[in-house]
C-alpha cells in the first residue's frame, strides 16, 4: 500500500496558549497558589490539549478489547481461556466492574471482540472486530502476522473515530483477555530491555510457582524473539489483538485530539508501543493509576508518567481510569467556577 | 454540671455481621480475588459502619468551621486576617473551591462563623455560633477558656445533630481560619509529643524564613502549655475555635453512627484529639488525603491511617475530602452493582 497507515497520520500539538491562560488563572483563583496540588496541572493540561479555556471530562468515550492469547497452551493463567468470552457478554450486560463504572459515570463504553477461542455467550451489543480466534503462542511463534497486528492497529482506529463522532472529551482504553499479563510483560521487556523477573506479576492470581512458570515462558519468547526493538516487530511478535487495538486507538485519539486517559499494566504496555511508534502521542496522555502488577511502575518510569490514584488496583478492563475520572472532573469543576480574588472581595496574600 | 457533655456519650460499634457479610460478596463479585484493591476494603469498611448490605455515600453534610486566631498577632501568615471572614462570604455565595466541591457532589454544604476578627461581609446563610472575634494569642495565653472550649465542641456537636437529621451517609468537616495551621501544628506537638520543627510548614505558602519564625512561635507556645498531653487541656490551650469544634462534630458524627471522612492536617490535628478523648471514634473514620502539609503525615501514621488520594492538596475547608467521595461512590457502586459470577454465567479460577 502506497498510502498511509491511520497511526501514521499527522497528530495535533496541544495549544500553549490555553495553557498559559490555564495557568493565569489558576492563580486568581480564592486559595493559596499551588494549594490544589496536582489538580491544578491536570485541569491545565486538559485546557491545553481541549483547546479550551473551560477544561470538562463529562463526555467520555470507554473501548474495551477483547481477545484471547494462544500462550494459554503453556498454563500461564489462573482463570480458563473460556472466561475472555464469558466477560465479553458480562461487559454488555452490565454486571463487569466497567460496566458499573461507565453507568456511575455516564460514560459511552462499547466492546470491541478481536477474537476468542471460545465464542461469547451472546453478541447482542458487542462490535465484532474478530481476526481469528485468539492469538498464537508467542513462546514458539509469533503471536501474529504484520497483517493481523495492521487489522489490530486498524480496529483500535475505528474505534477512535466512533469516539471522535461523540465528540468525546476523554478516551479510556480498557482490555480483556485471559493470559494478556504474559503477552504485556513480553511486550513490556523487549520494549523496555528489561528481564521477565523484573517486570512478571501474579496477573488475575498466581501464586509463587505460577509467577516463577511465567518469566520462564517469557524468557522462552524473548529469546525466540531476539532483540529487535522496534515497536510494530514487538507488538506482532509478543501482543496481543487487543494490545495492538488499543495501541491503535491510543494513536487514533491523539490524532483526533482527543485526550487519553491510560489504565494499568495492560493498557500502559500499548501505550509505550503506541509512544515508542509515535511520540507526539506522548502530549496527549494522562496515567489513571498504579496497578498491583509490579511491572506497571517501570513502564510508567519508562513514559515519565505520575498517576493519580494509587489504590492497588489490578483488574483491568479500564476500571482504574474509570475510578479516575472523577479526580479530572474535580480538577475542571474547580478550574472553571471556582471565584476569583477580585470577584469574591477576597484579599490575596500579604 | 452533672450531666455528661454531647463528647462523653455513647459511642455505637460497627457491625460485624454487616462486614462479614460485604467480604462475602466481594468474594463472589466477577474479578479476580482482591483485584479492586482498597475499593475493596472501603465498601466493606461502610457497609460495617452503615449496618447495610449496600453501603452509600450519596447524602453528605460539610460542615465549614471557621475562626480567628490570636496567635496572627506573631505574623505567622502569608494572609491578612480579614481573609477568615471574607471567606466566609465566599464559602456561602458558592465561589470557594468546597462550595465547588459541594456543588459538583449535590452535598450538603453549611458554614458555620464561631467568632472572626473582621464580621464576613456577609452573614447570609451563615451559621452563627460565635464564641468570641477570635482565640488568644496561644504564643502568650492559652487560646480559649475552659467554658469556650466546651461551647466549641458543643457547636461542632450541633453540625454533627444537623446532619444526623438530614440522615447523612456520610459527614465531612472542614474549616478556613488565618493562622490556624499554626493551631494544628503546636496542637499535633502537644498530643504527639513531637517538636515544631518536625512538624511545621509553610501552611498557605509561608517562605524559609517564615516557617522557621512559626516554629520559634509554636515553641514559646509549648514551653508556656508545658507537658501536659490531655486533649482537653492541649485544645484549650493551642487550639482554635474552629479546631475544638471539629473534635466535637467527628465525635458527634461517631456517636451518631454517621462515617467521617476526614480531610487533610487541621481537620486531622481535631481528629487526633477527638480519638484521644474517646478512642472509639477511630472506627468511624475513613482518610481522605495526604496533604503537603508536612506535619499531615506524622499525624496519620499517629492514627494509623492510610489515606485515599495523594494529589500534593494543602487547601483545606475540607476540599481534600470532596475530592475523594467519588472514589467511595466508585466503591460503593462497584459492590452494590457487579455481576456475582453464578450470575453472569462466568467461570471463577482454577
Amino acid at each position: 500500500m502506497n498510502h498511509p497507515a491511520p497511526w501514521q497520520q499527522p497528530i495535533p500539538a496541544p495549544s500553549d496558549t490555553h495553557r498559559q491562560a490555564a495557568l493565569a488563572r489558576q492563580a486568581q483563583l480564592t486559595k493559596p497558589a499551588g494549594s490544589l496540588g496536582r489538580l491544578e496541572a491536570l485541569a491545565v493540561t486538559l485546557a491545553a490539549l481541549q483547546h479550551t479555556d473551560t477544561p470538562t471530562a463529562e463526555r467520555i468515550h470507554m473501548s474495551v478489547f477483547a481477545a484471547d492469547h494462544g500462550v494459554c497452551g503453556e498454563g500461564i493463567s489462573a482463570f480458563p481461556q473460556a472466561v475472555t468470552g464469558q466477560m465479553i457478554a458480562n461487559f454488555v450486560a452490565g454486571g463487569a466492574a466497567i460496566s458499573v463504572m461507565a453507568n456511575t459515570l455516564g460514560a459511552r463504553l462499547e466492546v470491541i471482540n478481536l477474537g476468542t477461542v471460545t465464542p461469547p455467550p451472546t453478541t447482542d451489543g458487542v462490535i465484532d472486530d474478530s481476526i481469528a480466534p485468539g492469538t498464537a503462542n508467542l513462546a514458539c511463534d509469533p503471536a501474529m502476522t504484520a497483517d493481523q497486528l495492521a487489522q489490530a492497529l486498524a480496529a483500535g482506529d475505528r474505534a477512535a473515530q466512533r469516539a471522535a463522532e461523540q465528540q468525546a472529551q476523554l478516551f479510556i482504553g480498557g482490555e480483556m483477555g485471559i493470559g494478556n499479563t504474559t503477552s504485556a510483560t513480553a511486550l513490556a521487556c523487549a520494549l523496555l530491555d528489561d528481564a521477565p523477573t523484573d517486570l512478571a506479576g501474579p496477573g488475575t492470581g498466581l501464586d509463587k510457582a505460577g509467577v516463577a512458570h511465567k518469566v520462564n515462558v517469557i524468557e522462552r519468547a524473548l529469546e525466540r524473539h531476539g532483540n529487535d526493538r522496534d515497536a510494530s516487530a514487538c507488538l506482532a511478535s509478543l501482543g496481543g489483538f487487543e494490545i495492538a487495538a488499543l495501541t491503535g486507538a491510543i494513536i487514533g485519539s491523539a490524532r483526533r485530539g482527543i485526550p487519553v486517559l491510560v489504565d494499568g499494566f495492560i493498557v500502559t504496555s500499548a501505550t509505550l508501543a503506541a509512544v515508542r511508534l509515535r511520540p507526539e502521542v506522548r502530549d496527549w496522555l494522562l496515567f489513571a493509576h498504579q496497578s498491583r502488577e509490579p511491572g506497571h511502575a517501570r513502564l510508567l518510569q519508562a513514559l515519565d508518567a505520575e498517576p493519580i490514584l494509587d489504590l492497588g488496583m489490578r483488574l483491568g478492563e479500564g476500571s482504574g481510569a474509570a475510578v479516575a475520572v472523577p479526580v479530572l472532573r474535580s480538577a475542571c469543576a474547580l478550574h472553571n467556577h471556582m471565584a476569583t480574588f477580585a470577584d469574591a472581595g477576597v484579599a490575596s496574600s500579604q
